[in-house]
């Protein structure tokens, strides 16, 4: 819902009053130039002698991106490099507030300067190519767009050159791309320029520390970018592969937004919505059939080997074990039950033989039609589940019947998967052959998951993909895409080698996060995986919670171990997973964070803090909370002793009265958390 | 031709005399070993648990590359990758010393032990590989071959994820690769940590001293390899682009082989044959139409921009200027007179409009029947010229015929030329439509310079390619592909934005020109460009004729400047090209370097000696020499007030009488060099 909204769009010539300005350009010049709406960020764009477009971003007039080549490289035809002059320029603002139907904050205000710079080649083709950026006070987006014209009708982008030459030496924090696991990496910390081919989103500290974080918006129809080394040491857009070309689009098109997120502090990364006014508005209308939650299910006791998704005596998917889960979804307030390896196609080499699964066929010990009723005479929702083994054309030819078959039976989640390595997707034709491998990130994929949660929407189911491609902040035009995983989460907890060290969380919040919900599956009480204890206290596993966003979150762990903690689970059950309003309170990137979040459907709010390996004592002043409330403090806290190398269980409840004037200091063991309930008084 | 040859085949079982093991894999083994016949070097073999493959090298027992992973990701199967086990594997030995029909030494000795192991997976379609490394004493080489098999007909290749995970801290030269401007950099000197997606040859010396050269020898139907930095740290392989993938080969088929070159000093390398040898032996017979030579021409006038390719009255090439050519060819004694645009074609731009070129018709100021017969009549050759602008499906339908042409004229030998930037090579089906881009260092054009190359040869045509694929000493097998330039050479030094800076040379012989000989055009005595002085003094412009190998070279200045250095000149009259042994003397990466040749032709030695921006003084034991003979050094050494900043031209030219026993302290100004005839006194 748009709450307010200004637009002006003015030409070139008459935009001085915005602290903008264009000019025509001769020789190595700067041909146009767009200011954020606080004046401390300025985009410019050069045009090289040789006609070679570049743009650099500033802030506080020093550059921070400096001068960045932009064009493409097609298969079809000649780059798009060179022999460039500006044709027209247009400048505009807009400032609008827009509402979320779930997420971190319920008002979003979109507020920027556009520039949008016409460019045409000056050789006989003429061939035309625009780029439009968007300054925010909080960094930049910026995007090429393809208008229609005679000499080219359809481009084969074999690599977009896109670079980001950031301009002061930084330390960086990113995963490597291209590699057989996905996204699925531990953050590795190094300087920029050891910084290998990286996935985004990719966050920096210069040593003037200032915040960056480089990611893209809006990845429709186009290949993920990663990053690579280029010349010079900047930062190069590398496409994600993909058949016959990396990127094939008729004109007229746009591609993604290159995101460039700016803060002074981490927290202000967290607090950052660039990432969701890159995207369109809601395309779905009314979504209020999905309602954000948290869940249970069949699921960590796969994982730790104490059941399988093979059918057979240690079947994990079976009507009695699936009832009691439901049981206790409905004792303790969970809306959803995950049941993973309820269908046909687990036995045997899965891995290898994905189109052996069958999304329609439950196995023969799992009464899913009953079990689906039973749930529903216990208000809880069988939340589905598509591992499709990255047989994908193999899914998409059944999943319109499987997501029927689901709605029909009340089931209005389905988590999806496709664990294959990297670059092993099987795309087929029509007629089911021959078989092409597309990678993950790419412009296949990204089709395949907008395919899937369209389809879904129409029989209004919420979609949660694991190895997915990744967040673009898309769920903000299709809502009913929930969540995703699309990173190192719990269960390699289960399996060790090795477990997620504590820097792992406090890296993600300042980096992965920034892309959108993960499905991290939390609150694993027996801290606990195949024999390897969990590298977190007790603490920090209820706190993930808050510092985590996903509209659904899992309490992960078996339900015997919930029972054996039912003083820390409370806070699992009280948590909500919809926000009023969140707050990046502090933080350092793979250090700490406290993030503070309102409750969307009450006056409570809720506080996270997770540390590394170091303990830590945070001073958090409680202005975040409303004027003139009293609220009980319903704190979750590290014991004295505690140690996710020695008491990972020494845990405190306690609670206070405060207000927003009084300062709280969260004392943080090694490995720790705290997690905080505030309570409204009434 | 053979001179002496030994070959030994032994199955495993046996090959404990070679200091091999080969063991049955169970989990995370070592499963096949070889070492090099001065067992020095050690190449083992592992399979992981899980059935994948990796390698590493030992280096007097201690790691120099770590465990680094072997495999493929295909397009059009499944990644060969896991599940893989050992087969078979075959020890041998190769003892064999050849002879070239030019180089930079006649006999090259062929000597190592090989260990060819055969893997298959483990799963239903058993697919195999197989695996061979060659373990020489100056490194390693390794290649996969795809035996004939029934589960796969072709390969379609979207990755080879063969690693090098360098096992010591260490410092890298390289230059960037997917660059717009190919193979034409300066190189950059950065920690290995720190090198960005590279071409190869890339050098390295770790920090203990040991240097390393990764490239490849054989680079035949397939993508050139390049290499990008994988997640750990290690060096992966990144093929170069190509439609509709990297690779395309039907099986069988061998992979290029990936070259390991270790020396303990610098000149090590200088001094390694194992590209050479890794390459297939003569597969044109009888080349002796092909005389090493040195050349003048229409060139060094362009590129000042005081002729042009151009018709006009600026036209460099036409019947007047090209006889001043051919008279001052055969007044110095220079066998090949090039001359570039003699054809339709340069009029417009040309850059985009490869397809007007036309090499059957010269233009109409230029006379090449006349011409030709001119040369002859002065037993001068015309060199030929084919610049194709990366029109290349359009050479190949023409070049037949053109080649035929300069036969008929006498000219035997032809400059090609693909200037464009990277990744805009045009490739046409038969019928001319539709065009798809290619790389020069693409699967596409590693086909399409042997198709030039081969047809060349038919017409007894030697070939001289500019930006051309890079080097990977196939001309032991197709001798006639004499020379390349793919890098960055003198022309740099006209156009200035920056001149070659005093470090290149002494950085390209220990990278760039480990690949093969270079036509890097030196000998430009008037130490000028357009405008910006030259970075060098006078003597190094006659060293660069014995530092960098080419069998042809130019003396590229124009004749009225190397007739106002007659004595300088002398140096460059006398210098030969063809050599009957190389020692690299000294030298350290980037810094300076020495190298000594014996003439094939006589007993005469030369040697040359460039450094950087700094003044050397080195002492140059002349051991090289023969035994019981006397040489009159003919010595040109920088003045002693010679600077490349400054008074370039001071130079000295002075005679000694010597002997092995000797020892010379050569003294090299800053950006200088010295160049040293030994004539063995009669």
């Amino acid at each position: 819902m748009t709450i307010s909204r200004q637009y002006f769009a003015f030409c070139a010539a008459l935009a001085f009053g915005l602290g903008v300005l264009a000019i025509a350009p001769t020789r190595a010049e700067t041909v146009a130039r767009v200011v954020s709406p606080d004046r401390r960020l300025a985009v410019e764009l050069d045009l090289s002698g040789e006609g070679r477009l570049t743009y650099r971003v500033l802030r506080d007039d020093s550059p921070l991106i400096g001068d960045s080549r932009l064009g493409f490289i097609l298969r079809n035809d000649r780059q798009i490099l060179r022999g460039l002059r500006l044709r027209e320029s247009f400048l505009s603002t807009f400032d609008e507030t827009w509402e979320q139907p779930w997420g971190e904050r319920r008002f979003v205000r979109n507020h920027y300067n556009q520039l949008r710079a016409s460019f045409v080649e000056t050789d006989r083709d003429k061939r035309r190519i625009d780029v439009t950026f968007r300054v925010f006070d909080d960094g930049v987006g910026f995007r090429y767009e393809f208008p229609k014209q005679d000499a080219l009708d359809e481009v084969q982008i074999a690599e977009e050159l896109t670079e980001f030459a950031v301009a002061r030496p930084a330390t960086a924090w990113w995963i490597p791309a291209y590699e057989w696991n996905r996204e699925e990496y531990l953050y590795r910390r190094t300087p920029l320029a050891e910084v290998g081919t990286a996935q985004t989103p990719l966050t920096l500290r210069t040593d003037d520390g200032t915040h960056v974080t480089l990611h893209e918006a809006a990845l429709v129809d186009y290949a993920g970018m990663n990053l690579m080394k280029a010349d010079g040491g900047a930062l190069r857009a590398s496409l994600t592969p993909g058949s016959p070309a990396k990127v094939v689009r008729r004109l007229p098109f746009a591609t993604p937004w290159r995101t460039i997120q700016i803060a002074d502090r981490a927290g202000g990364l967290v607090e950052s919505n660039l990432i969701l006014n890159l995207n369109e508005p809601n395309a779905l209308g009314d979504v209020s059939w999905f309602q954000p939650a948290k869940y249970v299910g069949v699921w960590w006791s796969l994982h730790l080997d104490k059941e399988s998704w093979a059918t057979g005596p240690k079947h994990g998917a079976t009507t009695a074990n699936t009832k009691r889960y439901i049981d206790f979804a409905a004792k303790y307030g969970f809306r959803g039950v995950l049941v993973e390896g309820w269908n046909v196609g687990w036995d045997g080499d899965w891995f290898a033989n994905g189109w052996n699964f069958d999304f329609r066929k439950p196995t023969a010990d799992y009464d899913l039609e009953g079990l689906a009723a039973y749930a529903k005479s216990k208000s809880v929702h069988l939340i589905g589940h598509h591992e499709t083994a990255c047989a994908v054309s193999h899914y998409e030819r059944q999943m319109d019947e499987a997501f029927a078959m689901f709605a029909r039976l009340g089931i209005d989640a389905v988590k999806t998967g496709y664990v294959c390595d990297a670059g092993q997707i099987e795309r087929q034709d029509a007629e089911g052959q021959p078989i092409v491998r597309e990678w993950h990130e790419g412009q296949f994929m990204s089709n395949h998951h907008l395919r899937v949660v369209q389809a879904a929407a129409k029989h209004r189911i919420a979609i949660n993909a694991h190895e997915p491609i990744k967040d673009t902040g898309l769920r903000r035009t299709y809502p009913n895409w929930i969540s995703r995983e699309g990173a190192r989460g719990q269960e390699f907890n289960a399996w060790g080698n090795p477990p997620n060290p504590p820097d792992h969380e406090p890296t993600m919040i300042f980096t992965r996060m920034l892309a959108g919900p993960m499905d991290y599956t939390p609150g694993v009480l027996s801290l606990q995986g195949r024999g390897q204890p969990i590298q977190s206290t007790l603490a920090r596993q209820l706190a993930l919670y808050v510092v985590l966003y996903s509209p659904i979150h899992m309490a992960a762990d078996l339900p015997e171990h919930y029972e054996e903690h039912l003083d820390a689970f409370q806070f699992i059950r009280d948590v909500p997973t919809d926000w009023q309003d969140t707050r990046g309170v502090n933080g350092e990137v793979g250090r700490y964070a406290t993030i503070a979040r309102k409750d969307r459907r009450s006056e409570d709010w809720y506080l996270g803090a997770v540390t590394d390996e170091t303990a830590r004592e945070l001073s958090v002043p409680l202005d975040f909370l409303s004027p003139g409330k009293t609220y009980i403090a319903q704190i979750y806290r590290d014991g004295d002793n505690a140690d996710y190398k020695g008491d990972r269980f020494s845990f405190v409840r306690e609670t206070r009265e405060v207000t927003r004037e009084d300062t709280l200091t969260l004392r943080l063991a090694p490995g720790g958390g705290q997690a905080i309930r505030f309570a409204a008084k009434r």
